[in-house]
C-alpha cells in the first residue's frame, strides 16, 4: 500500500515564521492527503492506500463519511492513519489558541473512534436490493442509526455511506508514547512505528503486541511496520555513493524547523547546550520522540544540541536506514522481519527514485527468498495484508454507546 | 462542468425516522461529493468539477486547502458550491442539538469566507521557483500568513497549498432569500437558482443581478444558472411517453420525506389541510422555498397539502421541466437564456440516461444555433465559464482582516 502522513500546518514554530520553512522547501506544501490518494486509486486496481486525518481538527461524522467514501470507491484497498494533532501552528489554522494536551487528545480520540466505527456499521451489507419491481431500494431493518453521544463527541447518523468490500478501512495507527501506545492496542490493525535499532526494535514490537493483548484482542491480528530508508544500488558502493550524496543535502535550518514542530517549542533564541528543564520537556508535544533522546543521550535533561546529534531530525539518518546491494538490502530486512516486525513502511527518501530503486533492485530479490508476495492475494486492503474483514458489531472493546440502536 | 449538491444526512425529520427514505432509496445514499469529484477529474481533462462543502460544519481552514489540493491537481477545473446546513438531521450529526438561524448561518458563512479566499492568497502564483544549484525552493517574500480573526471564525496560514492555475475554485452560491441573496451577490461568481415560471425568472435574474451590483461588483461577471429538467425524445411524442413514464415513479412519501428535510419541521402527524402559523412559518429553514409556496398558494398561511401540491418536491416537476423533440427543447432553452439566465443547471433527472440523451439529441442542435460551445475555450474552469481569474488580493469587499501580512 502507499500511505501519506498529513500535517494541518507548516513547520512555523521555529522563529515564529515560515520564511526558512518556505525557502528550503521544508514541507511547505502539504496536498490534502485524500485527494491526492483518489488520484493514485483512479489510475490502480490492487494498490491499497493509506491516508492520515485527524482526530483534533475534523469530525467523527465527515472522516466516517469522506473515508467510507474512499473505501466504497476504491472496492476496498483504504487505510485511515489515525492522529492526534501536534502542535500550536496546527491549532491556531483551526481557531483554537493553543493544542490539547497528550491525554486529552487521546482521550477525545478514543470517543472519536467509537463513533467513527459505530457509523461505519450503519449499512449492513446485504441491505441494498434494488429491487425495480416494487421501487424498494434497501432494508430498513439492515440500516441502523447510532445516537453517539459521548463527553466529547455526539452524532446520530446513519452514515449515508454503505458498507464497503473489506467492511471498513483499516486503521493505523503510530501510537508509540505511554498513553499513545495504549490507544494502538485498543485500535490499531496495522501500526506504523519508528525503530532506532534492532535491540530498540525488539522490545517494542513486544511492547506493543502486550498493548494489543491487554486490549482483549489476538496481536497476531495486528501487523507491525517500522519506518525505513532504504538506499539500494547495483553495488555496495553504488549504494555507499548515493547515501553520501543523499546525507550532503540537508541544511542545518532544515532540522532546527522540524524539531521545533514536533517539540512545540520555539527554541530559536536558546543557547545549544542549555538543558531544557522538566517543566519545558513536560510540555514537548511528541512524547515517545522526546522519551527515546532522554533514553539514547543519557541525559535526564537534555539540550538543543542533544536532540539535533540524537534525533538526526531532517536528515536521512532521523529514521533506521537500510544501504548496500540488492542482497545486503534483503539480508537487513529479513533479520529485522525475522525478530522485530511484520513489515516495512519504506520512506521517500527520494522522490522521484527511491520507489522506482526498491521495486527494481530489493523486490526480485525479496520475492527470491519468498519475503515478499508475487502477486496480489484478493482485491481488498485487507485481502493483501492478511487482515480479517470486520462485521457489524465486531469492533474492538464495545460498550453500549455504541451499538447500532 | 459538473456539479454535486450535498446533505450532511440522509432525510429522516418526517416521523422522525430514516425507514421510509432507506426503503424507497430517497437520497438514502450520499456519497462525499469531493472523492466522487475527484475520480471524474481523473477520468477527463477538460470538464469542470463542482461539489458542495458546508460552512456550517467544516473549517475554512479545512476547506481552503481540500478545495485547493483539488484545484491544483485539477490544473484549475474546480467549483466550490458555498452552502450554510439546512436542518437539525445534519445538526446531531455533527454534535450540535439543533442547527442555527437562518442569518446567522450566514453571518459565519461571511467571515467563512473571508478567511477561505484570505488563506487562498497565501501563495503568489510564482512563489515557487525549485533552484536545485542553492537548494532554494520558494521565495519567502511571496508566502503569507492571513492571522484572520473574526467573530466565529480565526485561522493563522499560510496555507500549505500552492496557488492554482485559475488561481483559486470559482465560487458557486444558490441563496436566494433576501439574506442568502445579499451573501451571493458579495461572493459568488456562479449562482445556482431555481425559477418558478419565466416571469418569475426574469424578475429573479434581476433581482440577483441587482445584488452584485449593491455588493460593489460588475453583475455581468458573475453567472446565473436556473436548475432545469430536460426530458427530450426523437420525437414530441417520445418525449411526453418519457415524461409520464417519469412522472409515474414518485410516491407520496417521497415528496413528504423531502418536504420535512428542506421545512426542518416533522409534520407526519399534522392534519394535511391545517394552516401552518406565523411561528412555524419563521421556523422553516429553506426561506425561498416557503415564500415561493406562500407567494404561489395566495395563502398567508399554506397547510401541508399546499407545500405538496405547490412546491411539488420529490416529484419530476419539483424544477422546471422542458420536454419536446430536440428542436422543442433547444427553442424553450433559447427563450428562457435570452430573457432571464446566462446558462442552466441540467438535472439528472434519470440516471443513467439524462445526460446521453441531451448530449445526444440537445447539444447538437444548440450548437448549430451557436448557443452551445463546440470546443473547450481554454483549459480551466474559469477558462469555460468566460470568469477572470482573481489575482492575489483581489476580492469582492476586501477588508483589513483579510489582507495578507
Amino acid at each position: 500500500m502507499a500511505f501519506f502522513d498529513d500535517r494541518l500546518a507548516m513547520p512555523d514554530i521555529y522563529g515564529n515564521d515560515h520564511r526558512a520553512t518556505v525557502e528550503n522547501g521544508v514541507r511547505a506544501v502539504k496536498l490534502d492527503p485524500t485527494v491526492v490518494m483518489m488520484t493514485m486509486a483512479a489510475a490502480t486496481t490492487h494498490l491499497g492506500l493509506g491516508a492520515t486525518y485527524s482526530t483534533t481538527y475534523y469530525e467523527p461524522f465527515h472522516v466516517a463519511r469522506h473515508f467510507g467514501t474512499l473505501d466504497l470507491m476504491t472496492k476496498g484497498r483504504v487505510a485511515w492513519n489515525i492522529v492526534t494533532s501536534m502542535n500550536d501552528s496546527e491549532a491556531v489554522n483551526f481557531g483554537r489558541d493553543s493544542h490539547l494536551d497528550h491525554d486529552l487528545r487521546y482521550d477525545r480520540a478514543d470517543e472519536f473512534m467509537e463513533a467513527v466505527l459505530g457509523l461505519w456499521d450503519s449499512w449492513e451489507s446485504d441491505a441494498i436490493s434494488c429491487d425495480k419491481a416494487s421501487g424498494r431500494f434497501a432494508d430498513p431493518n439492515k440500516v441502523h442509526r447510532l445516537d453517539y453521544a459521548g463527553q466529547y463527541f455526539k452524532t446520530k447518523g446513519p452514515l449515508p455511506v454503505p458498507r464497503s468490500a473489506q467492511g471498513h478501512p483499516v486503521l493505523l495507527q503510530a501510537g508509540s508514547s505511554g498513553r499513545g501506545q495504549r490507544f494502538a492496542g485498543r485500535w490499531a490493525e496495522l501500526v506504523f512505528t519508528s525503530y532506532s535499532s534492532l535491540e530498540a526494535g525488539k522490545k517494542q514490537y513486544t511492547a506493543l503486541r502486550a498493548a494489543v493483548s491487554a486490549a482483549g484482542r489476538d496481536p497476531d491480528s495486528v501487523k507491525i511496520a517500522p519506518a525505513l530508508h532504504v538506499i539500494v544500488g547495483e553495488t555496495s558502493e553504488a549504494a555507499a555513493e548515493k547515501r553520501a550524496m543523499l546525507e550532503s543535502l540537508a541544511k542545518p535550518i532544515d532540522g532546527l524547523t522540524l524539531l521545533c514542530e514536533v517539540m512545540n517549542v520555539d527554541f530559536s533564541d536558546r543557547p545549544y547546550d542549555q538543558p531544557f528543564t522538566d517543566e519545558e520537556l513536560a510540555n514537548v508535544s511528541w512524547q515517545s520522540f522526546r522519551d527515546n533522546v532522554i533514553e539514547r543521550s543519557g541525559k535526564k535533561n537534555p539540550s538543543v544540541r542533544d536532540f539535533v546529534e540524537i534525533s538526526k531530525r531532517g536528515t536521512l539518518n532521523d529514521q533506521m536506514v537500510i544501504s548496500g546491494s540488492p542482497t545486503e538490502v534483503a539480508d537487513q530486512m529479513e533479520a529485522w522481519h525475522a525478530e522485530a516486525c511484520d513489515g516495512f513502511v519504506i520512506l521517500g527518501s527520494v522522490l522521484p527514485g527511491s520507489y522506482e530503486d526498491f521495486v527494481r533492485l530489493v523486490v526480485p530479490e525479496l520475492q527470491r527468498r519468498g519475503l515478499h508476495q508475487r502477486d496480489y492475494k484478493g482485491t481488498t486492503l485487507r485481502d493483501s495484508l492478511g487482515l480479517p474483514k470486520p462485521e457489524v458489531g465486531d469492533r474492538p472493546s464495545p460498550s453500549d454507546a455504541r451499538r447500532p440502536g
